[in-house]
């Protein structure tokens, strides 16, 4: 029996249908990406959410005239599907495959690439001010559809201020899928709850009440005899919406996100509205799969993405338990990360944690779980983050801001304004830098050397490995004279054992790990590992490098960059950022200001491209980030007969 | 007679006064201000609505135990009165005097450095939730003073909702002077005016208002008999504050901010409360000063700062014109960024202009009288800025953000994530790039080159004077395949008389002014103006320079580049901003990538220190970014002998 989804292959192919039809689409999508998702592995829980809201806002638009703009693209799967990439739902994530978020070199439908939440409503702005600007102002409806989570961005509230302003005819979906929020009776009860003012408050607001009482038409009298328990119940009432409707949009709802035909009935009013409108949607994450709707808090969580082959027939496939035989794995620096936290906590009580939203993915959630007092989560707010940070830090205590390299871009003026300039002892702690495979360009840490590099103040930092990691966190910690940042890769440590009680780390101090002649390579951060892999290549070759860690990148060791430039005739510098502006031109510059003489340089880095999504391996090997790669280029360099290929 | 403000020689002498003494000082402070500031000229209309809340605050509070935060200083000249430096308010702005923003390390009672807006808040937070790590949780009460225009900045929605969620027991005092804000009864209106929405919507709400009418206690059964009138009145009500309430802060207002008691009373209030308070609080700008306060909104912009020597016993000094003789100043670059966009918006109408609440500061203003539909003002919203020009390129238009570099660092991540990665060509237009001047370190323009040269896909551009500068965002508004960033310091071009029909520039082409030997300079933007000066002194001793302007940071003119290496035997980069990945190290960059040779490279540009403020010449003398300290440079790096000293 075909699906009607099968014949789904333009969105224009949903009008026709009626609201039952499209509820068993709907329902078809969700299946496809139960059966393809938890084969392959990827996002999950939002994806089943956005099923229903998909197909009714596709069932109504036409697509791409009508955008819709998918904050954060990972609840963009069912969007993906209804668009023509149905088939293609099993490559996604996949080097050359789907990518992971919404992508306009993939799909005339995908109107934004986002990986980064809370901008899809200022883009919509845009896009609509601009049809009206450019003289055709119905040019094509606009829609964002953001979670509730992604509403504490400031951002988004930025957006939403102008677009009030501007009375800006555009359709906000508020996917709100927080258990903790909506329907009405939870923000009814919230307010009934409410630890009360002190009485003398009231005194201020019951001048206003004077005021209000002489209104013309009787409507202040009216107003006087209410009790305070009616006015209650009325500002409980407007709650939900009031927010909206103080900055100027009309705010819909609650609307189940899971009936397709209330759905269209709200969607449809609010697109004939000629002024910004939201519709306030309840979704249940992981709609339709039991282990992730009927598991809570914790299954949500869990379920947020799936590992490939997690799920066969609908149903979780148990995880097996590893061979008493195999190697066990070495820890994630998130997992080194957070355990590191928590032993400094213990050690010193002015430390805390602090994430922006990424409570496991920075490996904070151990710390919210043994400390939690040391533990802060500000949401979707890396700018708020920096500020709270900022405001700890001048009160004496210890903040680590555990944000990635990519994310912390938020964060960038009140780095400089807030930290740098005030001089103050935040930890920058950055997961995630480098290139973080699967995720793509959004996600990569390509630029933190480079724009943090640029500010007085700064101390950087990378490890080279896990144990080093421990102890550049507590070398961090000691600094008590300006800000702090380490970066870091995504994924699993080296094996290095860690140090029971880490070892500070002279400021500014590198190490030499092998001593060699002809070439020196310089690694920095991720840098060494490939910089020791390109020598033992090189080495086969009759060549011996000497091998550093610079371990800084601010301040740089002299000391060690003058030996390596005049004992070298060749001196590569290894880093996985961008080159614009990087570790190997710092080095270059600390030579140039002390007129230290260089030998020839070749900097390896990220290229002055965005790189693509795909597994780590796969782009290291794109960018020419590897030890054979960078070996070969020495050999060429120092006239070596014998090409180094990979794998050989 | 001695004023009561003479005795005030720290905040604590304020605790023993009256109601009616205070409110004397608060006047005396007023005057003190229009006194001084009308001679030596600063911001103006700001401080003079903030005297008697400075006053009550510091009547109230134990400085610097309990914390005022003031956010963008520029509101914080009465506090500085009434925190020991009543006498040098005289020096404010000036070289080696007060500094124009709150200073820690002027006062112990200026708490934070802020010259960019809204963080207060957010700083607030972490002051607050520090002391209750430290488990000293009443070490000190916390107050944020936030202007009404500062709360349009995303990041302080997130402090407010990260305030609201830990229930942080402080209190922001909403500084609301705007116009078009408060008191109620223009809420009241506002909501009564309102345009309604197509009464479908009014179904989707009464499907909860049926929720409503089922509560128990018979208040949903009183709720139903209630009016839309009556309902709409009490939303009203509650709309002021209820923006704050939504987000579980408490609300007090609206209070008069000149009635120094009304002030005490309901600040003595919030701080009593263990809560997030709001106190809203209205202020007249340019209170007590006649000509702002009288002038609407035209006077208050006007008296937003003080021109020196603009006011003499109290009133207005009318200017005097230039006499005939004088030779006319040329433009700024501001002006002439201006009319330039002016320009541009009537030969390609898809041209739009794009401020973050810098209207006059950016020469937009200008824009906006000549072509209205052309100018948008987001408020202070840069990352909004950012994405809305986004938005707006993608349908088709030619946006133009005018942000100051500064400023632009709050939009980096929407420029790396939602501009570069999209390939969207979005216009920067950076005005005060370099040092600004008595703005001071907050707001000098040091690190646009080094965070805008590590994005793929942008073109960096920088005029020598303001004919190139017309040039400039006429190539930029032709680019139609990724961002453009244009960078121009604050203050007057240099006299170059400007294109009617300005020529565009072959991207990444420089251009060689004089040719010579020995020695090439090569600037970029006003470094150009700097390298023609060093040329010339240097010609005085024998040395014939060539001089260069790049134009363009990125790409660069690889011919220009190796011409100069071939040629001379030292090459000097003259940039005005910080050399940590700047403009002289892509020279270099460039060259060790191409395996171009090159001579010694001395790099000129700022320092890896935040820069004071004052006079930009003292600044620039400090730093050693002038014609004599580079020529002295070169002439000691060529051997040349005789000092050049600055002035001979």
């Amino acid at each position: 029996m075909t699906r009607l989804l099968d014949r789904i292959d333009r969105p224009q192919d949903l009008h026709g249908l009626s609201d039952e039809e499209l509820q068993t689409v709907a329902q078809q999508v969700r299946e496809h990406i139960i059966d393809t998702v938890g084969e392959i592995g990827g996002h999950f829980g939002a994806n089943l959410g956005t099923c229903e809201l998909a197909v009714a806002l596709h069932s109504l638009l036409d697509s791409p005239r009508d955008k819709i703009l998918w904050d954060v693209g990972h609840q963009a799967y069912p969007h993906k599907v209804l668009t023509g990439r149905r088939d293609q739902l099993g490559t996604i994530r996949q080097y050359g495959g789907l990518a992971p978020f919404c992508a306009p070199s993939e799909s005339v439908h995908d109107i934004m690439g986002a990986g980064h939440a809370s901008t899809s409503i200022g883009y919509g702005v845009g896009l609509k001010e601009g049809m009206r600007l450019l003289g055709r102002p119905d040019a094509g409806k606009v829609v964002a559809v953001i979670g509730d989570g992604a509403m504490t961005g400031g951002v988004a509230f930025e957006a939403i201020h102008q677009a009030g302003g501007l009375g800006t005819p555009m359709v906000v979906v508020l996917n709100d899928n927080g258990m903790s929020i909506a329907p009405n009776v939870g923000a009814l009860s919230r307010y009934f709850n409410r630890v009360r003012l002190n009485p003398r408050f009231w005194h201020a607001r019951e001048g206003v009440e004077g005021r209000l009482a002489q209104l013309p038409g009787g409507i202040g009298a009216r107003f006087e005899r209410l009790g305070p328990q009616l006015k209650e119940s009325i500002k409980a009432f407007w709650a939900p919406g009031l927010f909206w409707e103080e900055l100027d949009w009309a705010y819909v709802g609650v609307v189940d996100g899971h009936d397709v035909a209330a759905l269209r009935q709200a969607l449809r009013a609010a697109f004939a509205a000629a002024r910004p409108v939201v519709v306030h949607v309840a979704t249940v994450k992981g709609k339709g799969f039991a282990p992730a709707e009927e598991g809570g808090l914790e299954g949500m969580e869990r379920w947020h993405a799936a590992k490939p082959n997690s799920i066969a027939d609908g149903a979780p496939v148990p995880s097996r338990p590893a061979p008493a035989s195999a190697a066990a794995k070495p820890p994630t620096y998130t997992e080194v990360f957070g355990d590191a936290m928590v032993a400094e906590v213990r050690r010193d009580r002015r430390v805390v944690g602090i994430t922006a939203a990424m409570n496991s993915g920075t490996g904070l959630s151990i710390l919210q779980n043994a400390e939690p007092d040391h533990y802060f989560d500000v949401g979707i707010a890396e700018q708020q983050a920096v500020l709270f940070a900022a405001g700890l830090a001048l009160e004496g205590a210890k903040p680590v801001c555990a944000i990635y390299s990519t994310f912390l871009q938020r964060a960038f003026d009140q780095i400089v304004h807030d930290v740098a300039l005030q001089g103050l002892n935040v930890v920058f702690a950055m997961d995630r830098a480098g290139l973080v495979g699967d995720d793509g360009p959004t996600h990569h840490g390509a630029f933190d050397v480079s724009y943090l590099r640029a500010l007085p103040n700064m101390t950087l930092m990378a490890p080279r490995d896990e144990a080093m990691l421990v102890r550049m966190l507590r070398t961090a910690l000691l600094i008590d004279d300006g800000p702090v940042a380490l970066r870091y890769p995504r994924g699993e440590g080296v094996g290095a054992p860690l140090p029971e009680e880490p070892p500070a780390i002279e400021v500014g101090t590198g190490e030499i790990l092998s001593e060699g002649r002809d070439v020196a390579l310089l690694g920095y951060g991720t840098g060494v590992q490939r910089a020791l892999e390109a020598a033992e290549l090189l080495s086969r070759r009759g060549v011996r490098p000497t091998v550093a860690d610079a371990r800084f990148a601010k301040p740089l060791d002299g000391a060690l960059i003058a030996q390596l430039c005049a004992e070298h005739e060749l001196l590569v510098t290894v880093e996985e950022s961008v080159l614009q502006g990087g570790f190997g031109s710092a080095v270059w510059e600390h030579c140039n200001e002390r007129g230290i003489p260089t030998p020839r340089i070749i900097r390896v880095g990220l290229p002055d491209r965005f790189v693509t999504h795909g597994k780590p391996a796969l782009l290291h090997a794109e960018v020419g980030f590897t030890g054979e790669a960078i070996a070969e280029r020495i050999r060429v360099a120092l006239g070596v007969s014998g090409e180094i290929v990979a794998g050989a």
